[in-house]
């Protein structure tokens, strides 16, 4: 840590890419162990740096927190703007999203989990509010070029739905189902 | 701790309901801390009972969380099941859904954080979709009184989906947003 603090100009030549890899090694401590698990000594541990970078690089758990979530809602939503890119009708993007609530929401099993402990925090800190409200205005921007933003709006919010409870079931609904009800709520 | 291992017929007399206030009290400590801030400790402090009363009622914190979890499950149910008990047509039914998610769902701060905090739990963890899935299976049985299994998985989603994103946005949908989509899902 002393080392860091002398030389910090030093350390980004050797290391640019540390502050990175933290944020994407705490995602991997809060998918294993919870946000009440994640401690700067795990994620450092994780991220093979020395414990100093954790207070090198980020103000406290609170910034790694916020960084790593944002990380994780930006992926997610990419991830979607992909599956709409190549979308030119209403009926494609009825399809693209059916098939992002079937195919591409939880296919990485972190997924759920970072899902509910992000939505936890936004649920009790209004600062996480804000990660939720951009991923949300993310979503309803690329369904906005194909539908009118009251339509947008339902439909993202019916994407969480559907994707949450396809996840809680043991029996999750069929493909079927998830087009029926995008249909219905686009008045397709 | 020794006392009441000694005489248990004698404490179930002295205090019937204690079982079911360390429950509760097991709600208020997860609320507030989450349930990986959660330790019998805690929750027998709470709920004002010795130590030693955590383990002679609850083999461990997994049967204590899968308790007070279900008993959470079923409050919100039971809730649902009073705001649809009226109804006895199918544009009653809309309006009462309307209700129960514009006024019924997240009515008390702590549940939106029980809420996910026992999605986070079903998601690492198999025992606890159980309890999600029981609770899904109430709703859309009292759904399935006015509409189709089809439509009351759809419209169960949808509450699902427009009651998070109602909690996580700064501007939440307005309650004509939610009336629209109701009967968009049920074609109404």
């Amino acid at each position: 840590m002393a080392a860091e603090s002398a030389a910090p100009a030093a350390v980004r030549r050797v290391d640019p890419d540390r502050r990175s890899r933290i944020i994407d090694a705490a995602l991997d401590v809060i998918a294993a162990e919870g946000v009440a698990g994640t401690s700067h000594r795990k994620v450092a541990a994780a991220a093979d740096v020395p414990l100093g970078s954790m207070t090198y690089h980020f103000t406290g758990m609170d910034e790694l927190l916020r960084e790593a979530f944002t990380r994780f809602a930006d992926r997610v939503a990419d991830r979607f703007d992909s599956r709409m890119a190549g979308v030119r009708t209403r009926d494609d993007a009825l399809a693209a999203v059916a098939a992002n609530i079937t195919d591409d929401i939880y296919a990485e099993p972190d997924d759920l989990v970072l899902t509910h402990e992000l939505y936890t925090l936004a649920a009790r800190d209004p600062a996480f509010r804000a990660i939720t409200e951009r991923w949300m205005g993310r979503t309803r921007a690329v369904l906005e070029q194909q539908f009118d933003p009251l339509t947008a709006r339902l439909l993202d919010a019916l994407i969480e739905g559907l994707t949450i409870h396809r996840a809680l079931d043991r029996v999750p609904a069929d493909a079927d189902a998830v087009i029926v009800a995008i249909r219905r709520i686009a008045r397709a």
